[in-house]
């Protein structure tokens, strides 16, 4: 072909944006012509779904804050990007993409290379939409910007209004889903002053292990939220005359006050526009791509819409979230350019915090759980060692547990689990490059950590919690039992 | 020989109570019968070296919060620990350790396995001292508990009286050295309200590359310490009728007015018990242990008074640090009762901060800075990357640099060097993990780490830098320059 090759990328979020700009870099440093066409469905680019509920909480600004890089910005950079753009269709055969813009008129846009990068939706569950499919009101998910925006809305109209609409005791608040987005929300609702509720199927943060998310859920009872685990939504008990929630009822029979009800249930890949085409996807419905982005010939995805490989066990995994929508988008964008580089794959590495007022708990993980190991037939020793943040005479000390898995036999690290206050959490990270590194317990016990009084103890609880297990599966291959 | 194997460790700090407690815990797990005596010559143990500066700025309430373990707790655990009682001569022939006990008594203790952890002690410059041989009143080290108190004394005894002792500003401190006690003293006596000047042979902070070192010294400067760099104490220019200090003249010619002097400019190995019985010391004075931690037959040493291997280089270099004393006294112990473990070398990891007021900056290194790599005879592309600790659009976002080298050619990591504020300087332990694997700056920039809003940016400031680093490397490999 005489032409440039033409890029056509669907999604302009994290893992869309990533993979337009390292392919005109790649091109560019190639010495090759490319031409990028993003076509992205809302109308909005490059923003911080994360920061999502700290902008209810109120601790950014402005919406705009949230925005890591506007629309005009990367037109700016050379990226034809065409927002209100909804993909409707993939020829692949043709080779060409249907869409519809955002006065409704049809379009088709030919490519040589096609990058899928639609993210992922919010689940929204049977009991959360009215006769007609839509929302009951005063409802709603956590998931893109003009959701945030809505929820400004649900908590600034009646604020302080409690009384007046028949509670004496302020406004209710119901959180549904007991993972990050509910923990999250969880925070900006007991700030903004909701009695809150928080329902969950099993245990909250039911990544982690049940002993540690029992000690998350002790802190955020001692908040003051209601904890409702091992149970779901099975209706929603009663309305107002405007058909907005008021009570939210239990499959245990337990009915919540409710005035807003966060939908915190999860995400499922958006790839009904491949799985249309044939493209193949996994048990999840993400797309499975190989280590170079690669889907089908000229066909590309990344970000939340696929499954990734994990490091650990070899499997595909769902876990969609922003750190590997950018690296996977920017691997699709380098090698689709004419680079050649791989994805890693995940460790499963994630952290969040509960923080209202006195109360603070930050929580991370890395790795296999418990039940994950099991499941990958993995024989995991494992140890929760109790440490401190800082030096313990040091007044801002912080109570730290820290659950860390290994296999027996190998030694090899499985995964950690990190429950702390402030200043405990972001240590996963040492654990993730050891697991990435494929090391053993030994290594982490053994490795030249840094100490001072404000930041850790002489044994860094993790290394310490490393030296223990060391110990424990050592005096266990002597004793087996 | 039908009794217990004798174990006499000399020194009862970090390193000697590790290998003696270690030394028990093997031989009880192997069924041996071994008896541990630790000699100390002064009347402390186990105590936080470290944690002393924080006392001073009165982040502790009681010197006894310093002390990990007791005297007392070691020897319910087994230990007969004599405190004050000094080792005066080794006698490897005999197998017999001479001491003097608090008594002024002397003695002799027989030994199989003998431990040298006699650790550090403070370097104490030549214009320190009196015509006597003694400290010129005002000026002290910070090593042990006893130059704490003394500390709190020198600071307690004055601290107000500046009027009356012809300061109308308020008393004077001097700190000479920029290392790390250094920057910690230096914070303690500003936050106590003393105007404060640094003198420092180099840059401030020479363990890190110049361009960081700049950063450093820019944050002490705004917090009011007058830095005095590329200089050195000539002469102690004035002392009062009591013959303390009131002036410091530096090299330059620099008049500095002084009440208080903090001799910071560094340790060197307390080893001249074991040289002197011809037990093998390297460049520093430190003892050059084997990685099972033994010097000779019999003889195992640990902890400040020895050298280590640099996992990098190769080479024995001298860091001083409670950590390793804990790592190589466990080692030692561990073998010398039977079992078979290594210490895996250092990094040269280490953090501190400086925080007075609004004022803060974290700081932290693992690896080699550019002039040991050079004088190494590696060849290392660095590049320094800025970033914010959390999401820039939180409002507690504070700025991080982040400074990388990795080899060209193997791209493998060599250090790492963090500058930013609160929250920044513990991911080293994530470089340091990645170095103690022998990574490449490749795998840094892949690796699964952790993201949240409140913890760090979607890209970590440190895999950011390594992204940013990796790239440069490669387009200097296409165009070497």
């Amino acid at each position: 072909m005489a032409g440039p090759t033409r890029v056509v990328v669907i999604g302009a979020d994290a893992a869309g944006m990533s993979a337009a700009h390292q392919a005109l870099r790649r091109s560019r440093a190639l010495g090759r012509d490319l031409e990028v066409t993003v076509l992205e469905s809302s109308g909005h680019t490059s923003y911080s779904a994360c920061g999502i509920p700290y902008w209810i909480a109120g601790d950014v600004d402005d919406q705009q804050d949230l925005v890591a890089r506007s629309a005009g910005r990367h037109r700016e950079m050379g990226v034809d990007l065409r927002l209100e753009a909804a993909a409707t269709r993939l020829d692949l055969t043709r080779r060409v993409v249907h869409y519809r813009d955002g006065q409704h008129a049809y379009g088709q846009l030919p490519f040589d290379e096609l990058v899928l990068a639609t993210g992922a939706r919010a689940v929204i569950p049977d009991w959360a939409r009215d006769a007609r499919g839509g929302l009951i009101g005063g409802m709603h998910p956590v998931k893109n910007l003009d959701d945030g925006a809505t929820w400004l809305g649900l908590l600034g109209a009646g604020l302080g209004d409690g009384e007046a609409e028949g509670r004496p005791d302020g406004r209710r608040a119901v959180v549904v889903g007991g993972g990050y987005i509910g923990i999250e929300m969880a925070e900006a609702l007991v700030r903004r002053g909701l009695r809150t509720t928080l329902i969950t199927r099993s245990e909250v943060m039911s990544s982690f292990d049940p002993d540690m998310s029992a000690r998350i859920s002790a802190v955020l009872t001692k908040a003051g939220v209601e904890m409702i685990t091992h149970s779901q939504v099975a209706s929603v008990g009663a309305t107002d005359d405007g058909g907005r929630v008021r009570e939210i009822v239990t499959t245990g029979g337990q009915v919540c006050p409710a005035d807003v009800v966060v939908l915190g249930v999860g995400v499922t890949p958006a790839s009904e526009l491949g799985a249309a085409a044939g493209l193949p996807v996994g048990r999840s419905g993400g797309y499975t791509p190989d280590a170079r982005g690669q889907l089908a010939d000229g066909v590309w995805a990344a970000g939340d819409c696929c499954e990734a490989i994990h490091r650990i066990t070899g499997e595909h995994v769902f876990v969609p979230l922003g750190t590997h929508a950018n690296k996977q988008g920017r691997t699709a964008g380098d090698n689709l350019a004419g680079g050649d580089v791989r994805f890693g794959g995940v460790l499963g590495t994630a952290i969040t915090r509960f923080a209202a007022g006195e109360h603070e708990v930050e929580i991370a993980r890395t790795g296999l759980s418990t039940a994950e190991a099991a499941a990958a037939g993995l024989a995991a020793g494992s140890l929760v060692t109790g440490g401190t943040t800082t030096a313990g005479y040091l007044r801002d000390a912080a109570p730290i547990a820290t659950k860390i898995l290994a296999e027996r036999g190998t030694r090899r690290l499985l995964g950690v689990q990190i429950v702390g206050g402030s200043g405990a959490a972001k240590r996963i990270d040492t654990a993730a490059a050891a697991l990435w590194g494929a090391m053993t317990v030994d290594d982490l016990a053994g490795m030249d950590l840094s100490y001072a009084p404000p930041f850790a103890t002489v044994w860094d609880a993790l290394q310490l919690a490393a030296r223990r297990l060391a110990d424990r599966l050592e005096s266990d291959a002597v004793r087996p039992g």
